[in-house]
């Protein structure tokens, strides 16, 4: 399989730009400058795929560039499985990935029927053709560490240093995101070459190979009051330990290490990476407990860290969780002898609830389009879109102005910032009103070819997920899985182009459920209906979740930009 | 509350005949005539439900009264939490009950949060507004017992015994569809009411006392080679225990208790009905205790009775799943030290890999149709639409028949048959032809207001369920969810007017995901693209599951009726 990313430019291959979007963007994703492992069909978050196989990745291409503007492609796991009539409002492709019946809900079954061939981990954005690259995340990782410096330093990062670990697809997105709130930030990873990607990419300035050394340049910035960051090559749980040692305690500890999935993802401490991939093969069932032993003391020096003054948060890869559910096996735990057992590892707080979730009220998440077309200068334009459409928002203007000189692209170019429901007394929200306007523009040819807008499947409205996104909700309804069902249905209801839903994504198999859909703008009125439908039901979900939660803010949204809640005074 | 039941007639309450569907069929679950405890909102099968509380069903019912025609009405578990802006071709109701995330999604977490107002038990047909009394299953359980005689005896039951359990809102079809299949009928119900309904509305002949009665009477019967139902006033653990011990072997025997729920549902040994509630109310624990204790003797008196040569099957309670999941709870087992704990509970097989599934594999479902105007003329009307459609189709036009003679109608009059996807050559597929024919009578004026079509969520193509529907699945994705999630996201795209997913019905919160759908036949042309889509898009689904399981008849069917699967030679 040769490897070429989104085919690009403003003609079609398919017979519509909806389907065009579809294809270009599966593509995207195993571009080998934005997926991981694209070779394995591998996007990013451990294992989390486009597609379950080759076979099934050419069969979707050409179902995909044979599609008619009133059918609808199905996609289970990975694999296409049926295509039906249905008509030009509908979605034209339906996506439903690693989503099993409750009861069998986890690893353990869905590796099972993996190695079947039957399944496929879709992740969040991988499964779902939404993933562009390092990029995608960075802006949520900028508006979490921007609230944490909101809420605990001066507004600001600087003369702060953060301590955190895993710098692959999302989590290389942390580097960046400090030193853009003017931080310094030291970060591990097991795998040199990804350490080395981010510095090629601009995520990361440099790379050392002693704490030591590390730890002197960090200070040295930090005093000086400037950015810096500097990826260093070694496990997370021995940087914590030798930090301990050294008596050294960051103002903010945090990780990305995929250790929500301990056998694909995490990285055992004792072994190089190529002794643990050879474990992996042989053992893994051995592997499975080394794993959770490193995890043990990777939470361990979190939670020790954070009783001598740092800010701890787990950064939505379920380590927490990870280290809890296997305290239950008894040929596990006490897994190192050490004090652990006397921590609960929820005794740091995940980042939702810490940081994002007064967002979520208000139906903002990361919202983020593509340029179809693959030219820069199309981008460019949306950027400045939103810097006429909403000259007030400072923060949102700062990332716009941050993200073109610091991101760059990474496959089709694209752009994140989170938008929401507030409709600024229009008729429209946020979103749409973002949507609507870069469709004009799209229609006027100010843009070359169609903008797709999509977003992450965390966002306000569509993901039940009791250890990140809903994580400790004020009603307890966390582990609620009705709201992401509607999410999806309602998207699909209203005319998005793309619908998908899957199981376990970030923080893995059986923990959490969540949906994201797609939005073609192509100049047409239909596609201006559509996403003024679209981006009042997806960010309007997010809404409705968290005031039937009943969190203020969000009754205090539904109130001002005139949600319909039933059982609601109004 | 009073509880009328639907409103009939041809004048419209809500601003159009869809939404009007959704609100008739709604009160239609809570008539009297209808559901079984509508008082307390319980429709069916233990503890399944149609609204949260009264305030949720007031609330959707001004919802759906108020709803234009091109808004969608969100309910979440039983309660409506949204109304969103879609259009004309979207459904009007979207429902989610009872879903939970993987590793929450049992009974003992939903408890929790059904306690605290946030959940509700939909059931299949009772949350999303479907169910039409006894009536809707007994064709299913024809079917079913049908196919048994064709397998085993001499396709009829004439001559033969079976012996059950359960009379409740769809266990009380069994005694009648024994008998349409020319049988002798036993049944147990500790719950005398039950039984006493059931000869009331023709269901069940009459009810004894004494097992030695009833014994003498079936035999006498089954000799004669006349059909005979009685019920019998006891805990069916004990009746089995007791006909064991007369040495009697049963041809048949099964059961449907709701053993899906040991605490809301089923009833332990040694307590009469008043003394069991009285414990449930005190001790929940201790009661669940008592239950699977119970559950334990009654799975092993009908291994017992199929070791010594009866024929034995689980009628979808999932009473296997429950005994063998309290297996592992080790104060409980062994429960009573009688030999069980030799013996496998799953070493009966359930109904649908015995009898159903080769009818999954061709789209074939329960399909089923209620008279909005409440006239039983119109139902009449659509049974010789089925006659003249389908002549040559022995067995359906026999149920038919059958039906006509002796199903007495519940609340609105409705009718069930089992239609699949097969096309006969004609463009269209059998759901789709007689949907279409319908629609025509409708506006002709020959049938007097609109009919709503819909089903149960046991369906060709629209369920998981490792227990009963997709137990032993011939390539091992019993408990793949994928399915389940793509035809509620394909009937929502083709435009279905009711569009629901639920967790755990029939076997139980964690042991299934499974959707319906409704489509209101108004006459109109809209109705009738809808239906073409939708009954193509529902029964195909089934064929698209099976095929890709692997099954020749979804393989066969799919050639023949011109499905196209993706990555299948055509
Ligand atoms: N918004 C969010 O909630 C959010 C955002 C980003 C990532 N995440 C989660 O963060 C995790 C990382 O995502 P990703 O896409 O970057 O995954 P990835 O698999 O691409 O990268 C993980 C990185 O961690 C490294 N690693 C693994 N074990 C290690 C160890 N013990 N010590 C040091 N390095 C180790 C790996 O070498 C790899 O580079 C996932 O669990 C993901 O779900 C959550
Ligand atoms: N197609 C299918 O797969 C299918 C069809 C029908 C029913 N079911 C299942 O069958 C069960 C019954 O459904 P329902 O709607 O009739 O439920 P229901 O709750 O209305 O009725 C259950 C009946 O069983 C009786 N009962 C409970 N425990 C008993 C015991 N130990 N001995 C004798 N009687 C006992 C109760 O008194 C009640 O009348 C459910 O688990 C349902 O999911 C499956």
């Amino acid at each position: 399989q040769t490897l070429k990313g989104a085919p690009e430019g403003t003609e079609l291959n398919a017979k519509g730009w909806q389907q065009e979007a579809a294809y270009r963007l599966l593509n995207n994703n195993l571009d080998p400058e934005v997926g991981e492992a694209p070779e394995d069909l591998v996007v990013y978050g451990g294992s989390g795929r486009a597609a379950r196989s080759w076979d099934a990745y050419d069969a979707i291409s050409e179902e995909l560039l044979d599609l008619e503007d009133d059918e609808t492609l199905l996609v289970q796991s990975g694999k296409p499985v049926g295509r039906f009539q249905t008509h030009e409002h509908a979605p034209r492709v339906l996506i439903a990935n690693s989503n099993l019946v409750g009861k069998w809900d986890g690893w353990e079954h869905f590796h099972e029927l993996e190695d079947e061939g039957l399944m496929m981990y879709g992740q969040m954005t991988a499964g779902s053709w939404a993933y562009i690259g390092t990029q995608g995340i960075i802006q949520g990782t900028y508006e979490t560490l921007a609230e944490c410096a909101n809420q605990h330093f001066d507004e600001t990062l600087k003369g702060t240093i953060t301590v955190t670990a895993g710098l692959g697809g999302m989590g290389g997105a942390q580097p960046l995101a400090v030193t853009m709130n003017g931080g310094v930030c030291i970060a591990a990873d097991v795998d040199e070459a990804r350490i080395e990607r981010r510095i090629e990419t601009g995520y990361c300035q440099e790379k050392v190979d002693s704490i030591d050394e590390a730890l002197q340049r960090a200070e040295e910035a930090a005093e000086a009051g400037e950015s810096y960051s500097v990826g260093i090559h070694m496990n997370a749980a021995e940087l914590f330990e030798e930090l301990l040692d050294r008596e050294f305690i960051p103002d903010i500890v945090t990780d990305q290490t995929s250790a929500h999935d301990p056998i694909e993802g995490y990285y055992p401490s004792g072994y190089t990476l190529e002794e643990a991939e050879k474990l992996r093969e042989e053992d893994r069932e051995q592997y499975r407990k080394e794993s959770l032993k490193t995890m043990e003391r990777h939470v361990d020096g979190i939670l020790e860290m954070q009783e001598r003054g740092a800010i701890a948060f787990e950064y939505g890869n379920n380590i927490r969780g990870e280290v809890d559910s296997y305290r239950d096996e008894d040929d596990l735990w006490p897994l190192t002898g050490t004090s652990s057992d006397e921590r609960d590892p929820f005794d740091f707080p995940g980042f939702v609830p810490a940081y994002v979730r007064p967002m979520f009220c208000r139906g903002q998440g990361p919202f983020r389009w593509l340029a179809l077309s693959g030219d820069k200068a199309d981008i460019h334009r949306t950027d400045k879109a939103v810097r006429e459409l909403f000259p007030e928002k400072d923060r949102l203007i700062r990332w716009i102005e941050l993200a073109q000189e610091q991101v760059e692209f990474q496959g089709l170019p694209a752009r994140v910032c989170w938008l929401g429901y507030e409709t600024n007394n229009d008729d429209r929200t946020e979103r749409a009103q973002f949507a609507l306007r870069i469709n004009e523009l799209v229609r006027e040819g100010e843009i070359s070819a169609p903008i797709v807008v999509t977003r992450d499947h965390l966002d306000a409205g569509s993901v039940a997920s009791p250890n990140r996104e809903t994580e400790a909700m004020r009603d307890g309804s966390d582990a609620v899985a009705d709201w992401p069902i509607l999410n999806a249905l309602v998207n699909c209801s209203a005319g998005a182009d793309i619908v998908s839903v899957h199981d376990g994504g970030g923080v893995g198999i059986g923990n959490s459920l969540h949906t994201n859909n797609h939005v073609v703008l192509d100049g047409s009125d239909e596609a201006a209906e559509t996403a003024k439908r679209v981006f009042t039901t997806d960010p309007g979900m997010g809404i409705v979740r968290h005031a039937d939660a009943g969190y203020e803010d969000a009754l205090d949204e539904a109130e001002r930009s005139d949600v319909h809640i039933p059982m609601q005074e109004d």
